[in-house]
């Protein structure tokens, strides 16, 4: 069974990174959301709405079967080991992307030895990130094109 | 099945490429090598030579069992769906190579819905290419950093 | 009355450029695309079929009214002056695109002290270039995405 | 009559800012240089003195007429369509900026329908910023090639 | 003489500022790692720490006789002219650390008249950073690839 | 005695050449301006004119008395070590240029165990080279500000 992980803070989950996972769906037998706590910033949302963000998201979007969203509290190399994935994969948009991911690939390759694909991001969603889409809803902009309808109803919730 | 392919023109192949295929192929439970005509320049070795290179190459690295060799004499996209590839992968250096193979990548999704990953080179390899690799032989310098012996032998046979 | 160039060589047209062209002919009050003869390199289609194609391209995707197509035989950073634009736009889509260009636009605002503004391509269409599309082509797959009806019927009839 | 938006922090404005728009109100009828709030982060000046330096560096370097200098306290898309801009323009050194300006162009694209024009650098500027320059004036060094001479003056009425 | 001067905040040295300064000495007449005290933010180590952590650094990978580390309190480019260095020298892995330290070195350039030279990082320690360093002997992860010995005792007696 | 070498098949030297030359004799004790035969493309000048031209065009900007200009045949790796040189130094502009040089970098120091160092373009030179100059030339544009006098001569000359 090939078996990938696709890591980060998702705080919050995008359309972009929906994307990308409804695609990885489509190209391993199953794939892993590992939503990390990321302790290095505050983050908007608990790691346990983040989770249920996603698993909002992807009801609301039409979720693939073969999909699961864990929670990872630890390394994301060590996480993906004890998951026994084939490999990480990363969205890329850009060179600049590119360099960051390359190190963090390289990081998880000499810690666990897991390997890290990249998959580049939809153009049409390239623009889309956490924290344009939170820097836009705390403008009053509208951000039904950068946020799943679940993630909305929670940023409307916590005001 | 989780199979992938990895094409290129490979003329000839080099001691990078090997490296992401053996890396490959412990991802994924096939790898298809795609031999292209690439018809467009005129190749140091013919279709058939290079599939041939690729096969030595392999065997005297240590084959994993899981590779095939394939010649592609069309478009890339439409024989990786002949295939009934999850998807294609190729590697990537750095930002550069990002850019022209996203393009690249673009293309293949639109003409036959086959999505591509990248992997990214090994460090140590990352200025091993085929023609920095036939420079330095026409130079005189030594290859064995860059070429399986194969290939080497076949240069030499070509003189 | 503010007037941008859009010069290329253009051989041939693609749908990427039209869709440049229709966004800056909504920004500038007169665009002028100026066909260069790009003696560099041996091209496709004749000065003059290029020029035509770009009109029957324009009328066949909805013309806007203040657009001109001038064939350029000398140097394009006269030609601006000549025809007294205020800059020369250029489309870019990516930072290899960019590094380039750069040094063109330093070069014509030496040569003729004309400004170059760069517009971010279209992200559906990003992966539209004229040497990817005639490559397709030749290969015999569908350009319907990539060229305007007019190009495809030129290929066609020069077979 | 074609309008520019020339938007930013502008905390405090440099050399290399008044470089652009001296070359923008070259490029178009009118340019409004649009000064945002920037709730995000502490500005080290408030937006009114932010405005008020912009004045009188113009007024320092020799205004061109068709400037004009307005805060901005929401969204930069929206104040852009409000003031009937043909484009927003933006400076760019390299692909960095591309990268990042290329993400807020499309948003800005998609919440009003604005186009965001790129304009390159002066190279003999393009290493002087705002965070530079109050680097270099907190650490005593000369700023006289990075500040106008009335942020100099208010730099050091701060102290 | 030739005196180059290696700049930085080392907070902590990693193993890749050690390989750059080991070949470093092997070009120049001497080398002089210099410390800065960067008072932008809050550092790990103080300043006479991070000058001592490189000392026994060199002591435990064997000191080339021709480095010497100082301590720089105030700005880069006026101590390496008060040291008289033939030019200053930065490791760099990839475009993004280029467009940065082309900025910086523009600034030394014309603050004290001194070059900047770039040394390319060697690839097997491109993804070497004190940042990930730390980051990652925070999650309990080995640093041994990344950390003097002297570093992650200094980091195991901080607890 | 610390010698740099500054390789490239000059073809012809420019201005942004000499530029570099000129600032790297103030940083090593000796600089050998190595002039490659580069047998892969036919050149417009032959190896000895290339040579000759270089010291003219030191003559006529004011030659440092530590330059020597002398012409390589074999691989630049080799030439450098006969020659005892402490490092390799190739000018750069941009990511493009460092993706390209870093490989080519790691190849000598692979062959030879050649270091190389990396010198920025001046940002007012960095748009010229030799391409952009002879294009500009056959077009009759001016080449004052890209090419030496005796270039410019050499080249109406060869009319």
């Amino acid at each position: 069974m090939r078996r990938a992980m696709f890591p980060g803070s998702f705080d919050p989950v995008t359309l972009g990174h929906v994307n990308l996972v409804r695609r990885l769906a489509a190209i391993f037998d199953e794939v892993i959301v590992a939503v990390s706590q990321n302790a290095a910033k505050k983050p908007r949302f608990s790691l346990q709405e983040r989770c249920d963000l996603w698993e909002q998201a992807l009801a609301e979007q039409g979720r693939p079967s073969n999909v699961r969203i864990l929670s990872c509290t630890g390394l994301v190399a060590t996480f993906a080991k004890e998951n026994q994935v084939s490999a990480l994969v990363k969205g890329i948009r850009n060179g600049e992307d590119l360099a960051y991911e390359q190190q963090i690939a390289r990081v998880n390759l000499d810690l666990a030895g897991v390997e890290t694909l990249f998959l580049p991001a939809e153009p049409s969603l390239a623009h889309v990130s956490s924290s344009v889409a939170l820097h836009l809803y705390e403008m009053g902009a509208p951000v039904e094109g950068y946020l799943p309808a679940a993630v909305i109803a929670a940023l409307a919730k916590a005001r």
